[in-house]
């Protein structure tokens, strides 16, 4: 079986992740709940996480770097918990239903929700967008790379073409692990990470990092084990943001896949950039292929076949040939009717697949085609 | 080192969940995503599971079993997800802050909320919690097991005392895995489980079971795999509840937990029980401990011991015993206020540890009592 589906989950894990969850289970506790030895170790392996993605995307403190159980958690907290009723907000098309489903929701309880659209060469058009900004937006929410393409905006350039009061909100499911993100450099004010695509870690692994500037309520309720007679939910972060019993071995996963990150990044991008370019100039020498992606560092490349649906496609893929990656709509409805296409075919590579499989799953492709 | 902190994190997890752990990681996908044959493999397993949950506590349907981060999450879904203001509660102060929260939130934006206090036994007092349920009294919000001392409500004696239309919110963090929970038999109208204690599931894993009666809202807005051109969430369940990536290896381990418990619940039970009983013996014998536990089967026993403070003692038992157990709050600031404490030393049992471990923790505390 090949496995082309890493955009929407990573198909390999690190072995150093594999041991360090394992270990994870076998030496338990509830971190931060008891005072023993063991729940203190637990507690501060961690911390060391919490440093270690603060550092490594740049963040603004170990106490605003959140664990969340997935990337849409992030998001939820970082929109439902700080944005209210006569908010402006600007998004784009090209956001995940991870977006578009909590503005949806804040659209309807009194934020004013705008949608950036693409531009000619199909990437968000930060011009069009930034001119959306009125001086008065709260924030702006954008992907860091498209789920759909692998499209993804320059982050400093929209960032200068902004109000700097403007918060940027980013979406960094799929780009994050894959691009350099410095959110101080980038004067990113939130981050949502999803842990068990480009990061490594497995499911159930997700963050929130934000800056000063933004300050979330709670979008969960319970026990902190801190100020335990306070019925309100501490005030101080990351507290504030972590009801009841955190997942210890997610949580490690996602440590341990930024220790990998940081020895294999310039690597595993290499090695992404050649398996993603080889890909995509093979499927455009496939006649009656469209492909809908440019080189990217996400391993994105979006293709139709004809006339063919594209969950056909990728069901006679699974089936016929043994490939794994995804037809449909990828949970991005608006990019698709940006693009005009009802659904196309992604595969998604990572830097554990080899050329030989991406000849393969050209061949397959191939023969898809001329049928 | 001696693990009796198994109410705050189950120390340990059966061969059979931590190797289906490991399977789930090695083998992944991302279920209910994609098409092709591993997503659907692993969605497959996922449902496996659900059904598994649902049967093993009586459910009402595999729809109305979701999985969920942790209890607190369930929790936060059958509260704000589906009382509004204007609703009359009940609920106890034997609640942990998983429950008092998001009451206390809730109270705020004008859900009435009412607390049953303790009878003598320092048992919930299901007698005054009925007379204070009115008839039109929209729910009653109760823990199916005390996480400070494992004092248990009768609940078929509730339900019998309360009006019928009034809904039943269980609480099972402490009670799932160890008592027999059937929602139909008992007509509990939602059930939150926490998979990572009594049901030997890893961290990260839980769930909310509801009734028919009960149709919570979304807390989390996000992608589900489903009806992805709607910008609002299904309005079907589990799609509604269930928002971003699943975490498949924490929902495989309650799965295989489940298993594992429907082979062993009787001789895990009678084991928990007579270690309890034989730590609640030793501890009443030893001069100027007082035990605030009765005989559980969730293997709960809460002590003092003299003036000490409990989190001293927990970590002088840490320290110089090696022995892991909790002092303090437990997260349940009202239970503490309605036994009168200012903090107890917890001792949890599960099935794993053995008579010679509750031995050396007596041993201990009869050395730390001597002093």
């Amino acid at each position: 079986m090949i496995y082309f589906d890493n955009a929407a989950t990573g198909g390999f894990k690190p072995d150093s992740v594999k041991s360090a969850v394992h270990a994870a289970i076998e030496a338990c506790a509830n971190p931060g709940r008891s005072g023993h030895k063991l729940s203190i170790a637990c507690l501060e392996r961690i911390y060391a996480c919490r440093r270690a993605l603060c550092d490594f995307f740049g963040g603004y403190g170990y106490d605003r770097t959140v664990f969340t159980k997935n990337c849409t958690e992030a998001l939820n907290i970082a929109l439902l918990g700080a944005l209210k009723a006569g908010d402006k907000v600007v998004s784009t098309v090209a956001e995940h239903n991870s977006v578009l489903r909590p503005l949806e929701y804040l659209s309807k309880r009194g934020v004013e929700v705008r949608l950036a659209p693409l531009n000619s060469n199909n990437d968000i058009d930060i011009f069009a967008l930034a001119k959306t900004v009125s001086y008065d937006c709260k924030a702006v929410i954008i992907t860091l790379a498209s789920n759909v393409t692998g499209a993804f905006p320059d982050i400093a350039s929209l960032r200068a073409l902004i109000p700097q009061e403007t918060l940027l909100i980013c979406d960094g499911a799929q780009a994050c692990g894959h691009i350099n993100i410095n959110m101080k450099r980038d004067k990113i004010d939130a981050l949502a990470v999803a842990g068990h695509k480009g990061m490594y870690g497995i499911q159930g692994s997700g963050a929130l990092l934000f800056s000063k500037r933004l300050n979330p309520s709670p979008v969960l309720y319970g026990g902190t084990g801190s100020e335990s007679f306070n019925l309100n939910m501490p005030e101080f972060y990351p507290d504030r943001l972590e009801s009841g019993t955190l997942n210890y071995p997610s949580i490690i996963s996602l440590g341990e896949g930024v220790l990998y990150l940081q020895s294999r990044f310039n690597e595993n991008k290499d090695k992404i950039l050649h398996l993603t370019q080889k890909l995509i100039n093979g499927l455009q020498n496939i006649k009656g292929v469209s492909v809908y992606s440019r080189l990217n560092p996400f391993g994105i490349v979006a293709f139709s076949l004809g006339n063919m649906q594209s969950e056909s496609a990728a069901q006679r893929l699974s089936e016929d040939f043994s490939i794994c990656l995804r037809g449909g709509l990828h949970c991005a409805p608006l990019m698709h009717q940006a693009l005009g296409s009802d659904g196309l075919i992604r595969a998604s590579v990572c830097a554990f697949n080899c050329e030989r499989e991406v000849d393969a799953l050209l061949v397959a492709v191939n023969k898809l085609a001329s049928e």
